[in-house]
């Protein structure tokens, strides 16, 4: 467990955010009315989000948006965060490939999610919001979200899916310890939460379905707004400090990556490592592979179809454009709670329609396989989520190896795994399995999904 | 959350090991052979510990012990910590006084007992030991072997204290993903572990006992040693980087601390802090004082008595000069598991003795309180061990506030809470309870001991 680590100051802690969409030729398409099919403007979020993320939410033009000096301030609790070359990992697998990854576990609750949520939080307490929502799957986001409303001294709800409430109960008194309320979701405390849990009582919940009643909840309550962790481009934006300070440490290193991997949910640890990379071959036709790691039993990049869907499972958000199984998908009951969402953000979908991106597909023992040697060569247990992407650098190290080639790889950490351990101790004893979505089960979700778009 | 943190770089990670003994003028009392009553040598501990640490236990005469290359370099994996101005907390506290932390929960298994793990399973190496045993509490200390005996590729088993086994299944699993053997204390792979079962069948364990059945383990292995992650002399030595770096921190920050503190088990995280603080008080006169916190539950410096008393339960290791409850002594089921044993070790026993440090033992709920207003103003949730140190530097705090003067408060945030969260949830939930030793307890303990020890 030898390591080498590149360390910035916190003077170093970027003080722009990149605004990839600015760079894109072909930006992603509008997010659409479901009523009217009409373009959704920015003032149209304004019920929803605060002004200032619907601003940047809608910003094709802008790519630098200045960080708030109140939010580098609390960036500074953790950030910048280290990049590690792990020499130990790089043995185990004799491979000739040099691997990085950007720890992002450091933060005070574990995961890059706190980019986004103390950004958002900031916005809304500026405009003089007094309450959030948000939903949170595995919990880092409700987490991230829970700290933020604190720092802040805004109250804050959060839905989190069912069965990551029963799995990771921990995660539930984390944020109950910053002061957060947590409702396990699908809940009676909503009329969608209601509809779901009538027609499927032991529903186990979803992202889609836990949005949904966090929207709900928001747009009915007084001085109210509603927080998202991934998918949307205001939260990749706020993401993009990873990158960018991998970036400078990566030349720090004396090298530049030949490929950059992000497990994939949303796509906000996704987006965050990769887009100022994407950068230079979008604007400098630079020649960089970037690989998005999604669970094989959630593989909307590698098996859905890309399509406009809704945000949700009830229906109330806008039309988005993207990669999706639909939005009433069931995902399998894998620990990667945070890789359990229908479908991609606009940008990530554009990119993936375009070329400018790959994307594969890892199932649950794998993962499992390659987060415990991590732990073991690393000295860090990474979380379910992040460890699809160890397992994609352990891929491309492994082809290094069969080629004889030196190969430059970097992947984003994206958290730790210590609130996890269940799905650690149910590995150890053997009792986990792979999931994988029959090609029947994508095909009738989307001919549904095309049936109700209509 | 508003953060000023104090950090240092890589090579500001101190070179050489603290050795307060060399500073005292009242030595500590030698460890004694049980049945010979003849102070231990370091040969004597040979079979038992690797040779570098039994010297490194006996050394009375070198102020400064380097640390080997190969340790530093492991310990720059996390290390130097960060010292953090606890602005938040000083805020809600609406006191004078300036309260500091160190933050040794960044290790990568969460703590600091990282600080001699990998130095004890570094000389074991060094030395061709192939298998070492230990035990642990709360499973910090079982945590940081198991990563240090993986770095180094030692084979290891850890006898894990069977209330927190079951409060902390999970820390459990963090041992088992690094590869470690994790046996419940009492067990029957011991003759100490079937005779105390035999006895009492629902023994829910203590630290005396996980240790017996360790050294039991270790006796009876080939190329086996045993490790111990507090109480003895060589712990306190490698745990000094803590204020060591912490000193040239609180010289950043422009101040110097009138009092510094540190939760108490058997002594390590304190010692660690402390000792290079109250080397100017030994050597150069400096008016500082250091104050050891303790559970109300387990008050061996604040209610036990200072004689030679067994480390263990079975009476396996030498007589130790320690203030103690009696080595039979049962605490209490807290969820501040590190904090359970009964004695303290021979240092802090004598400089407790000689009036150089104070102690105080705080009840758990205090602790809980702290600990949550601390997560709340500080963003870090604590582990319950440390929280004794926060609900100290609250009281601290609050006195200055009383007195309307400035004080400089240091303490040691020993540990981060994300595997305790099990007792977050009870307190949450109002099923958290104080448990005091009475005095009847205390005196009838001790004069059971007064009868073995003769």
């Amino acid at each position: 467990m030898k390591t080498k680590k590149f360390l910035l100051q916190e003077k170093d802690i970027p003080t722009a955010w990149y605004n990839i969409v600015a760079d894109m030729k072909n930006k992603p398409l509008p997010m659409l009315n479901p009523q009217t099919k009409q373009p959704v403007k920015a003032e149209d979020l304004y019920p929803l989000f605060s002004k200032a993320v619907s601003e940047q939410e809608m910003n094709t033009t802008d790519t630098w948006i200045e960080i708030p000096e109140e939010v580098r301030d609390l960036y500074k609790v953790w950030r910048p965060t280290p990049l590690v070359r792990a020499y130990g990992l790089e043995k185990a697998l004799d491979t000739p490939a040099h691997i990085y990854f950007k720890n992002e576990s450091v933060s005070p609750i574990g995961s890059h999610k706190l980019n986004s949520a103390i950004a958002q939080a900031y916005y809304c307490k500026k405009e003089g919001i007094t309450n959030i929502t948000t939903e949170t799957g595995a919990g880092q986001w409700g987490a991230a979200l829970s700290y933020a409303a604190k720092a802040f001294g805004l109250e804050l709800a959060v839905y989190m899916v069912k069965v990551s409430y029963l799995q990771k109960p921990y995660r539930r008194s984390i944020m109950q310890t910053f002061g957060a309320q947590v409702i396990a979701s699908p809940s009676m405390s909503t009329k969608a939460g209601r509809k779901i849990l009538t027609e499927h009582p032991n529903y186990q919940g979803s992202l889609g379905t836990a949005i949904s009643e966090a929207v709900e909840l928001a747009m009915s309550t007084p001085n109210c707004r509603y927080t998202l962790g991934s998918v949307l481009n205001h939260v990749m934006l706020h993401q993009t400090v990873i990158g960018l300070e991998a970036e400078k440490q990566m030349e720090m290193a004396g090298e530049y990556p030949d490929v950059v991997i992000g497990c994939f949910g949303g796509g906000s640890n996704f987006s965050g490592i990769t887009f100022p990379f994407l950068r230079h071959k979008l604007v400098d036709g630079k020649d960089i592979r970037v690989i998005a790691a999604e669970p094989s039993s959630c593989p909307k990049l590698t098996r859905g179809e890309f399509q406009y869907d809704f945000g949700d499972e009830a229906g109330y958000t806008p039309l988005i454009p993207m990669y999706t199984l639909g939005h009433n998908f069931a995902p399998a009951n894998i620990h990667a709670g945070g890789l359990r969402y229908h479908g991609a953000g606009s940008i990530v979908s554009q990119l993936r329609k375009d070329g400018l991106m790959d994307a594969v597909d890892i199932p649950q023992l794998e993962t499992f396989k390659a987060a415990t040697l991590f732990a073991q060569t690393e000295g860090i247990i990474p979380a379910p989520e992040s460890s699809h992407a160890i397992a994609t650098a352990i891929r491309e190290a492994e082809e290094a190896k069969k080629e004889g080639k030196p190969r430059t790889i970097l992947f984003n950490l994206s958290g730790h795994g210590l609130i996890d351990m269940a799905a650690y101790d149910l590995y150890i004893g053997g009792d986990l399995q792979n999931y994988e979505v029959t090609d029947e089960e994508v095909k009738k979700n989307l001919s549904e999904l095309e049936q109700i778009i209509k």
